[in-house]
């Protein structure tokens, strides 16, 4: 409980230094976008919930795009996420994203090893074209272990609230665990670059894990609350990451 | 503190309800239009808040219009509404509204007296061919009182995590509060109809407004839930709220 | 070939009008929407072509939909032409339009009889608010001879260069061509309006045709070239076209 | 007069090949796009218009970009050219395109030197992410010279019918003719590369240019009609094209 209290103090303490954060942005006209990325109950949902809690509606966005339509499926990969990136002052919120083809895509065979590996080649250049328009682009990967995913997703199915988090693709989170860590491996070594790096944040334990979460947004976007510094338990850049990923 | 904990139970059990409720209408394929309007600080974000909370995301949208372009400013005025109305099984809840023409446009003179004449006739015209085309359409006005109005505004200045609710326009909401009584009475007298009626809720009591609301959309929608009636004190037709209307 | 010269001095002389006009409708931020209609091949196409032959390419568009996608097919039957609808200074001229619902749709089955029933209730209640709104709103059916058509519809077929102009539907344009009769005048006397009224103009003699198409537009935009009239032969009010249409 | 019959002939020949070769590419659902630069009046509408002429209207388009409105100027500088990317089976025409940054917005000073340097390094990039994603790219430049342009810039001044062709541009044209040629050679020099290769098509003899750009399209896009090959004095590549640049 006084765990819990300590949470919700610091959280707020956090969200006040993401509002000014933000008021910086929107002042100097900076875009900022910032993917999610992370097994199914990894808590995406929940960490952005609390990031835009309190953030400007007009200046921010959560994109959480549906499955692509058969239109969608035969243009330009990229395409239909570019509709959303920010403009000036703007802050977006990817859930989920183009990452999808590195990710679920591949694992569940929804699209060829081909298109894989050319993501894989293809988008380091196409964030290096984002990051050069001056897109701050801070990519963040949710790191949970399976024996806490298989608690969360039972826990669903369980209660009536989470009826639309409970997704026919759950069964696969567990029965290709391990093709998706393969996945994740390959996707964090090909895809982390200079210009746009990823972060891991273990989040079994929710509340750490949000708390790191915007703790190193407010560093990445460098105004006001840049001296924060994520829990380097809990943070760590996927080169430091050896033997550290949830198992 | 153990009327709080009636309210979080009461929310709980509604939200469940509109769990279903959202269940059997994507099941059915039906459209529902939410529309929310209300005087600044009457608690719109607040509720749909709560609505959407343990809503669907890929068939829910919260829409809240940034002031139109310059080039949406010389369109037909609805355009820029009708690009994010529902298709089936989608519930779709405007922020505010057309009915910006109707309040804030003629209370500030950001219209001409004349187009808002105009938009009172087309208004109803317009609402028609989407309920005859099978929109569930169920506009709501929030009732706030001018003192608490003004206690609320006044908070929001203390508050470093309200930043980005305070407007400019927000002084004007009570120098000009006879203006827009004028205007709602206006506007309700004139698009109230049989196939897209207003309904009123007393809002000075934040949460049992927001429980009333959730009432009032479930009966509305009428799936599951359907027998859930709001309060008649706190939410009543435009034509039983003479005298009712908070001062 | 003496009156072949003609027409082509004449074209000219009206496009050249065409162009003042709409120099005007820019200058004046008026709005203009042109709606063709008619059978397959009954001339829209080329119309549309000389009309638009010399136009401001930045005020102006035309726009053929393609069939509507799933998803628009539950959408607001209107939503997916109102995107396109003009802004200040613009010309829009629509290749077919709403009106597929009165027409093709309901002639082939592509929608329920009720679905008929309620556009043709809809359209004028629809088009009302646009013309409230400002859009000068021009309605032209372009009137083909069943002879005339089969002549066309068959010469498609030997020509290489009119391939994308061939559809499947093009045999039920003979077969059907009772019912199409029937379609067309309970949609021209439904949804003729004093706001926005259809004319008739007969397109056996393609050339004869353009001509008049063009001096109604030139007529209904009442800026300069607003003192020219259709030939009364050739283009008519749906309610003189008693016992005029082709056969 | 015969060399005119001859022009007719060939383009209608041209033209025939170019459906065929469309409804090639429909068929194999191949996406092509078309960049069309050069200076003003060196005729870009005219070749689009005769490479469209019997197009299939349902997966042609020309895009044709008005200036960016205030929110695009904030936004990534491609985003808004990526919403019109060919979907399988489309052919686009862009008529100018994301080289206006090396090209008028440089010269004219509508940009930054820096913005102009980044997009050079960043075009390749894109192009080369779309080019992988089975994008046929072909850029063409029509090569006009000093005295060419000057006489169809005075000509249109003249023609009623060409008025929306005059632009307040157009006397810059003249007067930074040599920063326009700088702008070309540094653009053609940084942009050409093997997966998107460059084509320079002399156009002052206009007709002989449009044939070409056809026969170049044919061959490039590589299904029937592949065995055209444009006329070596009139289309080279820029490393030919020393010295052949109009002067």
């Amino acid at each position: 409980m006084g765990k819990s209290k300590d949470y919700d103090a610091e959280l707020l303490t956090l969200q006040t230094q993401l509002v000014e954060s933000q008021a910086w942005t929107i002042q100097q006209g900076r875009k900022t976008l910032i993917v999610f990325e992370g097994r199914d109950a990894a808590g995406k949902d929940g960490a952005i919930k609390r990031i835009t809690e309190y953030a400007s509606p007009r200046q921010t966005r959560v994109v959480a795009l549906p499955k692509p339509t058969d239109r969608e499926l035969t243009q330009w990969y990229f395409q239909r996420y570019v509709a959303h990136l920010p403009a000036d002052g703007e802050t977006v919120l990817f859930n989920r994203s183009w990452y999808n083809r590195a990710g679920v895509e591949s694992v569940m065979g929804f699209c060829k090893p081909e298109q894989t590996a050319q993501f894989l080649k293809d988008a380091p250049r196409f964030e290096r074209t984002l990051v050069d328009d001056g897109v701050k682009l801070i990519k963040i990967w949710l790191d949970i272990s399976k024996e806490e995913q298989s608690r969360r997703l039972a826990e669903r199915l369980q209660d009536p609230l989470k009826r639309f988090k409970v997704s026919a693709l759950d069964a696969e989170a567990q029965i290709r665990w391990d093709a998706y860590s393969v996945a994740r491996d390959r996707m964090l070594a090909e895809t982390d670059s200079r210009s746009a790096p990823w972060i891991v944040v273990a989040t079994d334990d929710k509340k750490t894990a949000r708390l790191n979460v915007i703790r190193h947004i407010l560093h990445m976007i460098g105004g006001p609350g840049s001296q924060c510094r994520p829990d380097a338990d809990v943070a760590f850049h996927p080169s430091r990451a050896k033997g550290r990923f949830a198992p």
